[in-house]
């Protein structure tokens, strides 16, 4: 899928939501752990509850890896049940990986051509060959960190050289290794001000937007400085949609969140007027 | 396992040689791949016919993953072999991981609690709550990326503020999060020249170094420049070991050139009389 493709089903849906599937086993509802599989039994029904509402899901690596070969089985199969399903939707495994060429090569084997994800994330730290191998997959997207939502972003990404912050500088030289339809950043909503800054260096790519809803972050300022004239926003909300619940009920509450949140961006889709 | 645990190991085997099980199955002997599970036999007789030159092993979870959840238990029983047969041996698992603070909890998790890893490697680009869940075990180390091996470690590692680089800004910043015991610093041995700035800010800690061999860096240059009192270094060689010979004398090859590289850091360890 292109950056066309992704804004089509965008207005499609009228939402520009990405559901986290960072799955912890001990939240999950305990009905479900008898289930063979509980992760995948819980992931399965939430995207059975949400995918009219979202364009992309984004499954937390290390919330699978942590259960060693038992989490994979989970993983894989939860891509696999999204891409079966719903080939449309954007699936972006957040992995934040990232190595020396050689070794990314592996991962983006793993992830882009083992696995049929369509992105993945990865962390700029060692430059452009711990990046390119990631991007030698046709209609396959890296998302580069560059502006994360937590408090330890401040530690090394505002290193600022002769006024250029080290963010701004991940995110003006890793452009040139690809495109805007095969390169998207993180940029955290809980610097939702930045997007401003953000958009002058990369005004046409899309930006994965984490750290709405429990870390903070406004989706009204995400969209009020994000926003372009493709939408070029990914919001993720995670577990304000999938924990919102631990009842019999938990897939329609989380189907729910995913609703109103669908709701609020259909309103600032409306307003740039571009549905 | 502390600092001087791993100093008195080093003395005692007079090396201080870490073997990077990089396990490509396109490059595994033929002979192995009738086995049920081809890489960790290749580890197995790997580790058999080198852990007396080594005082650690490093798998690069990447080489694992691609191959989904059959990876991960070639990887499991990987650690658990070393960690079983040889527990002085200090195993990291180069993992390169940093997220949010309760997702770095989770990859924490699965690598020092549910498996028996002595350290992984760190990227940290999202500053001290992306590090810190991995400090929270006893006797485990972090091993933070600070000045990498790879060409593309000039494109962000350089950044300069004030006349600090982006890695020196790591090095000093985030030794406040540990202490020489859980925290260790990756520096290429490509950048050999720059570890003694590297000195001047972490004299005491231990760093681990990858680019020797196959990478182009060189061990007397590394020795020279990065070896403190208590030796400070771990080296890793990966493909000169491991991928040395594809016959039916592989491991005997590979135990050859462990022992090669043993000879040649025993002749470091004594010209500073730390053995």
């Amino acid at each position: 899928m292109n950056a066309t493709g992704l804004f089509e089903n965008i207005v499609k849906k009228r939402s520009f939501l990405c559901v986290g599937l960072d799955t912890e086993i001990e939240k999950i509802p305990s009905f479900l752990l008898n289930e063979k599989d509980p992760v995948f039994e819980f992931n399965k029904r939430i995207i059975d509850a949400t995918h009219k509402y979202a364009v992309a899901y984004k499954p937390n690596v290390a919330f699978y890896e942590c259960y060693g070969s038992k989490g994979w089985n989970s993983f894989e199969a939860t891509v696999n049940y999204i891409k079966t399903n719903h080939p449309e939707i954007l699936v972006i495994a957040d992995a934040k990986r990232g190595d020396i060429g050689n070794t990314s090569k592996m991962y983006a084997k793993a992830f882009l051509e083992n696995m049929p994800f369509d992105a993945i994330t990865v962390a700029p730290y060692m430059g452009e060959d711990s990046v390119t191998p990631f991007l030698s997959y046709d209609n396959k997207w890296v998302v580069i960190l560059a502006l994360t939502s937590n408090k330890g972003a401040d530690d090394f990404q505002y290193h600022n050289e002769d006024g250029i912050k080290l963010f701004e500088r991940v995110l003006s030289v890793s452009q040139k290794w690809g495109t805007i339809n095969n390169i998207m950043y993180v940029v955290g909503a809980t610097h939702a001000e930045m997007m401003k800054d953000v958009r002058k260096i990369v005004p046409d790519h899309f930006l994965l937007v984490p750290g709405v809803g429990a870390q903070g972050g406004s989706l009204e300022d995400v969209a009020r400085y994000g926003m372009n004239s493709k939408c070029g926003l990914l919001v993720n909300s995670s577990r304000g949609i999938i924990f919102a619940d631990s009842t019999q009920n938990f897939d329609k509450v989380a189907g729910q969140k995913a609703k109103e949140i669908h709701i609020e961006m259909e309103k600032y889709l409306m307003e740039r007027n571009l549905i």
